[in-house]
């Protein structure tokens, strides 16, 4: 994840360029894994940073941060963010490296939510405040057949029965920017400062209309995060077209391919909510509605992101 | 999976070119998937498949199997092969594909020997029936760069701690045959009539020549299989420069460099044992012996493979 520099250098800037926000203050990084977000707090001029992560990778970080001489100023706690208490009580700023895939799938919303209602002083800072999802139409008639309509034929044998459920697995690739014909709708704003856990549960509409006269067989949808804070605002998108991420965009394969036409509009809703046997998978419904000069559309499709 | 058409292919052609090693015979398809392995030996004649598998999968395969005509011939059964009775006692064949990644990790092949001990009639045939384990050392600067002394300096920071643990966890990844740059060593060869549970916790020798002078960073395992009933005997190698398979090549990196001259040997051992806590994963020892005209090298190196 280090890796991926887009992530990493947003950050990087967020805080690091930043040193006004920093200069002297606590923090609180969120899931803090190898450290180098509590790392890049301290060369911004925090007073001391509590990093925190409930995986084995604190002794990593442990190491890392004796080993670029920031003991003094970086305390690694292992602990669920829920079950444990900091020996400051509260601190200035929260910083937290939370975004899935899709923005919520497996995410660490939830944590830095409780992070902020527990740990973190009034008027305090969190470093991103806000974030947004997007949605659109792609042609993608090649992949489409290669991971859907595949199973029509297998070695000569009809496996269709499988197409009902790999229809339903949303895919985590990377979209060519050509491959949009529609608009992108934002159908969802976070912004963290007040967001709240059962806001996660949320049926959003949107409207695309087609750039192109072009076939439609999937949306995608992705993600951009703000720090709104900064003295100039940062951002990234995970968007087509945008440099890579490891988040990639996801992509929702509709059952039915629409024939969308210029400026045609497609109506229709997401709706999104954590699985009810396991809260960190998410069970989401696109519906559609499309009358368009080639075809009528009106469908509702479950995914399952899991 | 159905997607490594080297894999799917070899299957086929040992199962449906033979029709005269299935016609009448009775055959268990264990760890049967989608079920196409127990359809290829429909198409070859057999009396009657039992398929089975303990996953949900087994759901979609009786599915397949009526969705394709062959419901009176293949008998889907979910369960553990280690718990379950065939309704017919023993059978003329087994088949299965059980290899994992280095052939042995999360692989099938302990229940494939329970199969053949509780359910193979004496003198009854596996396909496939042998399988062998090789060794080679290849050059690969670049990527042991990207993937383990990233960590020596990461956005300004050290972290060189991690490369102790990178260096442990071999890679599944592809490997251009360019890269090798010593000979191939078989280290281990299993016959599956023979083999028991027992001889897959070993340690092997391996003597490797180089074939250039260059610099080695890495060793590389593969494998290959062979059906060798066949009137033809069918095999398929996932050896660099092969043709792609979902499994790859396994990539150890090494602590240290060994720069070798064409015709100097790399002497060494293997040694493999399943994990003590999970006997899925793997514990992977590779000892290397190396006095080179440039260099010396002898060092012992422990990798999970988990």
């Amino acid at each position: 994840m280090l890796k991926d520099e887009v992530r990493t250098l947003s950050y990087r800037r967020a805080i690091v360029d930043n040193a006004h926000l920093f200069k002297g203050k606590t923090v609180m990084d969120v899931g803090c894994g190898t450290g180098i977000l509590s790392m890049f707090c301290v060369k911004a001029g925090a007073a001391h940073v509590y990093a925190v992560d409930c995986s084995d990778i604190i002794n990593q970080a442990k190491q890392i941060v004796s080993d670029n001489n920031m003991a003094d100023k970086i305390t690694c706690i292992q602990a669920k963010v829920e079950d444990m208490t900091l020996p400051c009580g509260k601190v200035d700023i929260i910083v937290s490296e939370w975004m899935g895939y899709f923005l919520l799938y497996e995410s660490m919303l939830n944590t830095v939510i409780y992070a902020r209602d527990n740990f973190l002083k009034p008027g305090g800072t969190l470093l991103p405040d806000k974030a947004n999802m997007y949605i659109a139409g792609i042609e993608d008639s090649e992949y489409k057949q290669e991971k859907i309509e595949f199973w029509n034929n297998v070695y000569g044998f009809n496996m269709s029965c499988i197409k009902n459920i790999a229809i339903r697995e949303p895919l985590v690739d990377t979209v060519e920017a050509a491959a949009q014909m529609t608009t992108a709708c934002k159908f969802m704003s976070i912004d963290l400062n007040t967001v709240k856990v059962a806001d996660l549960t949320f049926v959003r509409p949107f409207t695309l209309k087609g750039t192109r006269n072009d076939f439609m067989h999937a949306f995608i949808a992705w993600f951009d995060v703000e720090f709104s804070k900064c003295l100039k605002p940062i951002s990234f998108t995970t968007g087509p077209g945008a440099k890579y991420t490891h988040w990639k965009q996801t992509v929702f394969y509709s059952t039915e391919v629409l024939s969308v036409s210029e400026q045609e509009e497609i109506k229709g809703s997401l709706s999104c909510k954590p699985n009810a046997k396991n809260p960190r998978d998410l069970d989401i419904t696109i519906a559609v509605d499309f009358d368009g000069k080639h075809c009528s559309v009106h469908l509702s499709q479950d995914y399952f992101l899991r």
